[in-house]
């Protein structure tokens, strides 16, 4: 019975509209349960992933590839105009047959559909911006989802819960290291800047300071001198002893959150003669004095 | 009634001066529960932001930028002194308003607000450490607080507690860690000195054994022998093993501070005769005198 | 009685055939509790070891080692045939004594036993394929849990069941990350594929915001634009916020599983008459039908 | 009564001489209870860190420091001479003045106290040997013990414990790793090895995929080619999702440590007369039936 509570219902729920047509249409575009509607979205996931593969062949430049025969980037073009011909089609569908169409424009899937088709036409007037067309890949997030994978989502929202809940914590934790960023940024700019070593300007001595605290360390930019290495070496520790903090902080929050919660079980009754408590919700005695406790129906 | 607990209050309590005009001003400058005090901490966030910004782009080098023209450089320069002026005659204002003038100086936005202007005086004798005026994004912290962030500060104390009750451990644990990495270094140092890898002091391979251990790993500095590579590989494996142990002694840490305490379970009840606690709910005698308690039907 | 549990039985047990001299080959090659078996094992754990160092340093190219003395190669590929040669007896010996041949072949040791012989001889065909023999340190994994280390194959499998429960979370996680790496790839494609920094092709670029993600950060691909830094800070700080979630994720599994099963708990009792569970230590009267229980005084 | 419990007294202690000058000298080199203890503690912190800094000066290179004057170089040597042969009488005066000499000598201080003087008479020998006098740190450990630092050795030694118990399981995790860092090595050696990318023997491969699995990354060996660059992201994400194993098992070791133990509590006991359970150690009456129980001094 408690099941339930873990499926969070949409917020706003979008509903085919009354017309049979609709109803149809509905089923076989946003839902996965018949034959039809199941083809409908492996053949979308097909398609999203050739159209994202096809957008990232054609930036591959020719240095990489060789000079590139013109035919294959027509073949790739025309593929791309395809693909984004009928998404824009399945665009049209979508609105035409839910119960309100602004609920499904609004909503975040509706607005991923929107944005998967509008960089090739941006592309037109932009050059270049149609590889923005990679944003489709959003749209694997629905397929994923219209799978079977109906728990995961309820995941995806626990998670979304323990992460909301440890974020004030974790602002706080980050506004301290922004401050700790700017600053020590700012001494290296100054240790380092006539040393040729990449600190020329605070701006980047605090990328390089974000570089170096999150541990990516790409060495594009690196002290020389003792003094910004010393400094360097400081900060690095200092990163690596803080890394701790958050994680440790998100630890504890999924933990309480799993943790069942203390006092007795949710259901539990008491016994109306020796007032037991903490009797679970299928008992039907009271276990201390043999009396008859309320139906499980009750409850 | 434990919340209050959470709710730290400041260990000395900086007042408003006994002169209406001193409580006037404290409401304005010190406190964001009145409109003037809101507008006034809003124009502080912009001003402090807006300068941080001004000091880093006047070190943006003329390479980056190009030439920058030198009306703009002017102009920077101009911004940066009107916000340093506006920051000293708030801290003479604050210092006005204030009871006790010492403990507001003494306290740490007391001192943060004197460093926020002190680097740019500074400037004037020793050339280019007016740039330290970025230390003002310290001043951030403070505003942060004053808006509704009332519960992110008990939640920065919360965290600071775990920390420091950590912090013994993680002493230890850091302490042998140093060990290792000065002697690894040194290590590295007489295995790859005559290869021209970078390891050409102990300081440098210490600074490259912090680099490794913390994963960061520029690159600047990295072994070619055989011999250097397999020792660098088993400090990346030891250092991959142990970032475990402070993360996990946090996460138990707090672990155990969200834990409820260990004191009476809910519906305790305490002997009406011995005052013994902590009976649980379906106790019917005080197990310290034996004398009947209420019935449990009592909670 | 539940200890039983944690030792998973093998799925497709192994047995040796019925002939007396299978059974003593059984003894020798599967076993390793006779003196003969230890022996075997250890012997093994010796080849393997010298022909995966064998093959490694056939790889290591003259440039690093100098003119290898042509003897020493022949040499090296002598060791390695003499050694392919005895695991291929091993590997039909095992095949000889076990009673279902299919199984074994089929068992996943099976399979790690035949691709440790075939890349010794696909490299008669294809050149320089023969240095997948490496593959032999999956035999490592056998010999390792032939030796005392019982109880560890059973934290193995603890480890994985904690890790496919996480797994639907993680994916959920890492899909939603896959999603934000082909698009920011992108974006820092437009940004900086103009400045020579290497973000030559949007594969190119989100290869790099792997790495940049990862913290792995090799430099090798590395922003130069003012833009495409901050983006750069961005999104370190973003994967550095995010490592936080699998890791409290998988920490959480394993103390749920750490944590004692809610099953009855210790001293529950079962009804004699409707056999209902899960009683408490006190109870007196079934919760189910009211029959009385047999004393606490029972257990 | 349990606190003793955490402070794990020394497995063989160390006890002075019978003679009254050996335990004057004990208090004073071995303890820090008396005014003279102290003063020889800080001296000899004092002179430890003296000595490291004095041979790491040393090793700085002159084209860090430009030509060392040979007169600093000369006075350099002269004081580590000098410590080391304080350091050699400090350790004979430690071996005069206990009972049993051997033990001493052969406990974990004892041997670091040898090998922090060995190197600099070993530098006579072998020229360039002497720097390994830095292993002088771990005297550190000493005296951070025998300061006011008395429950961090018992921290240490929770967490020696924690890290033992946990160390079965990430044996088993780590040997897995190995395997696939040597398989995916010798992959990455067979795509890149032709490309000029560094991966020019499978040894150098492998350790490139440590070095890109614990996301140290240094970049001087990179992949470049498409396909290895795939691969090289792959193991990353995989890297990436696998250091939360050892993590989330030390965490949950660590919790499970901290954790009161389930089940009824210690010297919980039971009603003679209705088998009540779980009273605690003090109850002197069963709280369901008020028989009285026996004495708490009973356990």
């Amino acid at each position: 019975m408690t099941t339930p509570q873990t499926r969070t219902p949409p917020p706003a729920a979008i509903r085919p509209g009354p017309a049979p047509w609709q109803r149809r249409f509905y089923e076989v575009i946003f839902e996965a349960d018949t034959p039809a509607g199941k083809t409908f979205d492996v053949a979308l996931l097909a398609l999203i992933l050739l159209s994202v593969a096809v957008v990232m062949l054609e930036s591959v430049d020719n240095a990489t590839l060789g000079e590139m025969h013109p035919r294959l980037r027509a073949w790739l073009r025309g593929i791309e105009w395809g693909i984004t011909v009928l998404f824009t089609l399945e665009y049209l569908a979508r609105i035409a047959c839910v119960a309100r169409p602004s609920r499904y424009v609004l909503s975040f899937f509706g607005l991923v559909d929107l944005l998967a088709v509008l960089p090739t036409y941006l592309g037109l007037f932009v050059s270049g911006t149609h590889v923005l067309a990679t944003v489709r890949t959003l749209r694997l997030l629905r397929v994923f989802r219209v799978f079977k994978m109906g728990q995961h989502v309820s995941e995806a929202n626990a998670l979304l819960k323990a992460l909301r809940r440890t974020w004030p914590k974790i602002t706080v934790f980050l506004s301290v290291i922004f401050c700790a960023i700017v600053i020590l940024g700012t001494v290296m700019y100054l240790i380092e800047r006539d040393h040729g070593s990449g600190f020329d300007s605070i701006p980047r001595s605090v990328y390089w300071a974000i570089v170096t605290m999150t541990t990516v360390g790409y060495g594009d930019i690196a002290p020389r001198t003792i003094a910004g290495q010393s400094l360097a070496a400081v900060i690095m520790l200092f990163g690596y002893a803080i890394i701790i903090v958050p994680t440790g902080l998100f630890s504890a929050e999924v933990m309480n959150y799993a943790r069942p919660p203390a006092g007795p079980p949710p259901g539990a009754r008491t016994c109306p003669r020796c007032d037991a408590a903490r009797h679970d919700a299928e008992a039907r005695y009271c276990n201390r004095c043999g009396e008859r406790l309320g139906e499980p129906a009750a409850d």
